[in-house]
């Protein structure tokens, strides 16, 4: 997308994407069921740093992660996971471990593989979590985007719903990067059960609200635009069933028209038939008025 | 010990022991360390729990667990055990889900063996979990030791340093328990950690102080009689290299002259030459003139 | 189905099913075949013992099973399973091991998986076993039934097939079953390679046709009833491609005339298109008439 | 041994040695117990089987092994074990299965490793196997001692306890070896649970002496004599903690004056310290006095 | 086939048939990707040798294999899967090793399956390797077709493409063969990265057609006869979407005119949908005129 | 060692340590053999690599490797590792692959464990690999040393041993290191099979006299000495069966004076009882008079 962002010039910058946000402990029983395994695999995830991961190992861009993680055995192996995708660790802060798991944690998700009617299952466990008591001050952004420099920052809506300090560094970040001309992709991604404890719907709105105001490449479904940023859509699929994308493109008209800083809004959409047939599409709405700018990389 | 004790009548009693105590999921990497981990193995544990799993499936009495879970697949995988252990589940308690794990969890714990120089590492991830968060009243004493019928109550002081909560849930059990009479067990088993912000050491003392009127087997090492009951004890060996028993006994002999309630006080010893070669030994203090009391089991 | 039966009071039951049958070791290779595995994951089955585990698992019902194991190490694994499975072992006789397998085995069974052309294949070894050796009087019915309550009984002509012995306590059972107002229901399962040396498909009529008498809740397919009861079926489809119900409907009819006892009839139906790609069906015929009867739970 | 025995001349016959005996399916549940294990490795066995095995893969001698198995795809995996061992297959007979396990089976071993103070543990599973259906006439011995050639046998006490026909194949197999100019080793590998239901140590006595005068290489130790051939020995060791040669030694002395044929008396010792530990030793006598023997190997 | 072939008596052949060719160690990540293994399951394979295994375990035929390994450990474990193929080792030459792999080395083969968009992948890694080394005289075919006795030679355009002497060898083996009276098959199997560094698609035409003048059954596909032999065929799919097989029948007419000594042609046809879905079919030419020969097996 | 060296100012290094050398896939069949195996676990290593790789995770230095691989799955897979390790990966040299490992591979490296009486085995397969490859003018070291900064270099004899073209790279290294003030050590590390083919233990000699001018802390056993650089020691044990120091104090005493370069020389010493039990100690030579330089960090 070339000419649609004036992306920063690589030479200035040692990483093309900075990821915020938290990264739990998948455990996977493979094959089978969570309530009757007897081993466990493992692996990391999170939805705004697999965005770094995978520009890091398919792409081979030079991406990082800005985090937060409990100083224990845990969070050393959610480390040797990062390292090994590649993402660089430096902006990966510890907290001391209480020793019981009461005052700081590592998040966990445990997931499940669904089977013809059975749905798969993802069992968070995450409360507490280092990432989650992240908030305003605890990155130096004038030295991260500015001196060692930032082409892009992702974030995004489920990281704003961990606790009631992360809205505020999402917010704090997103400003500082609008200022170092950092692009900012954020990712809506609504999970009620996250808001549910903290303001539920309409503090998630007010949050999302904010941070719109400084998005470059807003990416939502249906549900996240109506869910967390208040807009209205038309005869939306309840079960998932069907992908129809006329009501979906009306609402993005009327964002792109609130939110005159949006620059592309993009989704991909699932309908499930069974739990291992799915039919997939993709949306992207582009600002291309926007190519005529001068000066684009 | 059949004349140590008055237990109660086999057939009048539905189990021969009940344990009051949190069960944690066992995380187990295996031959390999926790922070390279890409497999865990599972299994189920919990200082009181493993008493009435033992006695179930090495000999065959019949037992059950007093404690509470949250309501998940990782609870569920954890009733799964139990019922592998033969352990009855019947006052297993239920707490609903967050989806999150910031109010109510299942207690987790990473454990690796050690090797050679490096010593054995467990990582609990426990706090907030539904055990801790147990309170008086959440049980029917009266019902479970009256008329279910239970000849032994086995507790500890893990269980009694979860929460604010717990410590008084213990009283109130080893008092009914008391009432009831049922035996009563009690494993010191001091954990600096588990107590830090709940009080320390001053808090731990004052529990276990009161608990101690009501136990009739005690079972704790040097370092539980004096963290937790406050006896004091010369010459232990810090470095925990030799065994020594003689400063021990001593000890015991305070102790047993302090509480007059207690009929057996026992304790394993271990001494680490390396973290693959212990030297084990055990002591066991019992008082014996209870013997000629009439119509024992 | 309330009202179809006249269900006993649950306040006066132990327990809601008890199946009686056998519970074999499943060894699996997993995704290769049998013939050049190096490793076998194992579980437990039997077709009677199954449905006690599906109810307890699933449904939360509490179901016993009433079976026999050769006193070894094979018998306790298979413990440990049932165990797992939530499933009472009250009724678990065990048989001394003669240390060889001569005299009395635990049976397994081989399974593997089909691909594509290749169908799934059992390699039964169940020959000798403890359970194929029950006989009448090895069960106190009336103390199972009466005294501690049961609310139905499932057996089938797996177990049936066993041997010349448990024919006659499958009899035994499901007479003292309707003694006590315990539903009977009953697998009809035809396997002629169990039949052949016991007395062939004759002896299975003989044997099956006597058990029908009892007979709640008769199970079967076209070929169930046809050679173990000896009903005739015209145009069933021998290739198994197609699942057509009209004359297994018809067949259905005169069998509920000729046992009046038939409350319920019930089957599921598979037409194989690989052994990959399965149709299922179920067919489901019930005696509504009786639902007019007072009393029921 | 070059000159001890007058082995026939490697030119003329296909197989350096030929194994009589039974091989099993040995199931290991690995570092765990078989009593709650989810997992096994496979592998073969066989006590007769393993000398062809091992003269072949670690000594490179062609072997074959004359047995029998059951036709169905439990055989089949011990036919790819054996493959794999490089013994040849040419011998195994193949018996029809009936599909259930009843008439004839293959034999399976449960084996588990000891632990410090714990035992390892075997569940042989061996009844009714095809191997212990063999009989006189089974195998054409002049084909294949005198066509195909054959320069040593190999069989054994456990396979001559399998059945009231196994020591008649034995006799039969261990005659025609001699008058065809083939050494014969026998391994009397005493087994009481064997022996128990098809005579006792009285029958074992009676089948081991008369096949003893066909012997050539006699192994087996204290036990060994003493329960299958009647000599006595006096100051065994019972519980297996030491090693001492003295009183065996007299022992083979009165046993070669016995069996004039035993050309060489050999055997492995073991003095278990713990499951881990133990102590090993070796003791061979050989008649000597053959040496000057002209015309050998 | 019967008569389409004059083939060898079995009565005086020790195979039915011998392949020549190079057997690879594979390496397997299951269901990962070779990029993230951290284990590999391993398997032999090999063009050539597939095809004497499978006739041996699938159909039970006596094979063997000629072909070269180095002589290390994972040259051992190569021959400890031929073993348990059942293909007869005596024609497999050991080289010495040089303790490095810059002389000599057993070829590796890394493979990953393929799912959905993304295709299968195999990194070769057989450079260098023993069979890779051979060359004429290296087999006594005189001894080994005539003595010993062989039915059917099999061998492939994959083995002609590894080196420079791999060619003179199967042009020696294949006259050799014709000389015996052994039927001698072929697959093309036309591999461009093969013979790139040896001299491209006009040294591979030189070598095939060289050696199609003594070959009674051709295999190959369109790009197969192409490629390797020079024929042209029109209208060919290139995205291997759909099979056509007229343009194919057309040039095989042509291929059948300008050899006359090939009695069979053929080959499987696949269309890959996906990497999971795939349409196959196969096609088989035979000159049937031929069926009138006396004599025939 | 802070005052032995005079290390560049970390302020001004992006790298603690650059290693240069190969990294080869550690195939390891875990508890069993290579020769039999079916399954094989997958590490990354290299004597020059595990030394920056050590220093990252064990001490979090920053560390960097110097290398080369085919491009190709496997090398993705050792960059994966290295990520894994937290090795920089920006100086690693990608070799286009010929899709068949004829002209470039990457380096195996098949080890199994001892036990007992039997030793350990390693089966290198690394000839021709990238790594060998490499020669002077593929590395900016100006840049690398210079620009980006390095503090020390670390490299060995394997490496040296690798090809024709690595002895002359090494020197370049090691000159350049000298230049721009990088600490450099060595490790000898003598493999007769790597020498072999390329001069034998008289080019080793020539090679590694050369690259010692120019080394600070120089690592290797007595064999190492005496192999590679020509010194000669008396009454070493061949047996490796004790751990003599004496012989090898008066080998260090003329080591350091024919080299005065030298500021650090030791190793690490075993004498192998079992394969599993080994005596371990260390011997460290420091120049300390050097001490009292000024200027060192």
């Amino acid at each position: 997308m070339p000419s649609l962002f004036q992306l920063r010039d690589r030479a200035t910058c040692k990483y093309d994407l900075l990821a915020l946000g938290e990264i739990m402990l998948r455990l996977d029983p493979g094959e089978g069921r969570i309530r009757c395994a007897r081993e466990f695999k493992v692996w990391e995830g999170g939805g705004e740093y697999n965005v770094a991961r995978g520009l890091r190992r398919c792409f081979g861009l030079k991406t990082a992660v800005a985090t937060a993680f409990a100083e224990n055995e845990v969070g050393r192996l959610l480390e040797d996971f990062i390292l090994q995708g590649g993402v660089d660790t430096e902006y990966v802060r510890w907290t001391p471990f209480d020793g019981v798991g009461r005052a700081v944690r590592n998040g966990l998700n445990f997931t499940e593989r669904g089977f013809g009617v059975r749905g798969a299952v993802g069992i968070p466990d995450r409360g507490h979590s280092a990432a989650s008591q992240l908030k305003p001050g605890d990155f130096d952004w004038d030295s991260i985007f500015g001196q060692s420099g930032v082409r892009w920052l992702h974030t995004g809506g489920i990281f704003a719903a961990l606790s009631d300090t992360t809205p505020q560094l999402v917010i704090e970040a997103v400003k500082k990067a609008r200022q170092h001309g950092v692009i900012v992709s954020y990712d809506l991604n609504y999970r009620p059960s996250l808001w549910k404890s903290i303001g539920g719907k309409k503090r998630a709105q007010e949050v999302n609200r904010e941070i719109a105001h400084y998005v470059d490449v807003m990416i939502g479904n249906e549900e996240d635009f109506t869910a967390s940023l208040g807009f209205e859509v038309e005869g939306a699929d309840e079960h998932l069933l069907h992908i129809d994308l006329s009501a979906f493109k009306q609402m993005i008209e009327k964002a792109v028209k609130t939110y005159p800083n949006f620059k592309v809004v993009a989704t991909t959409l699932r309908a499930a038939k069974t739990a291992t047939i799915n039919d997939w599409a993709a949306v992207c709405w582009a600002r291309i008025q926007e190519v005529s700018r001068p000066g684009n990389t």
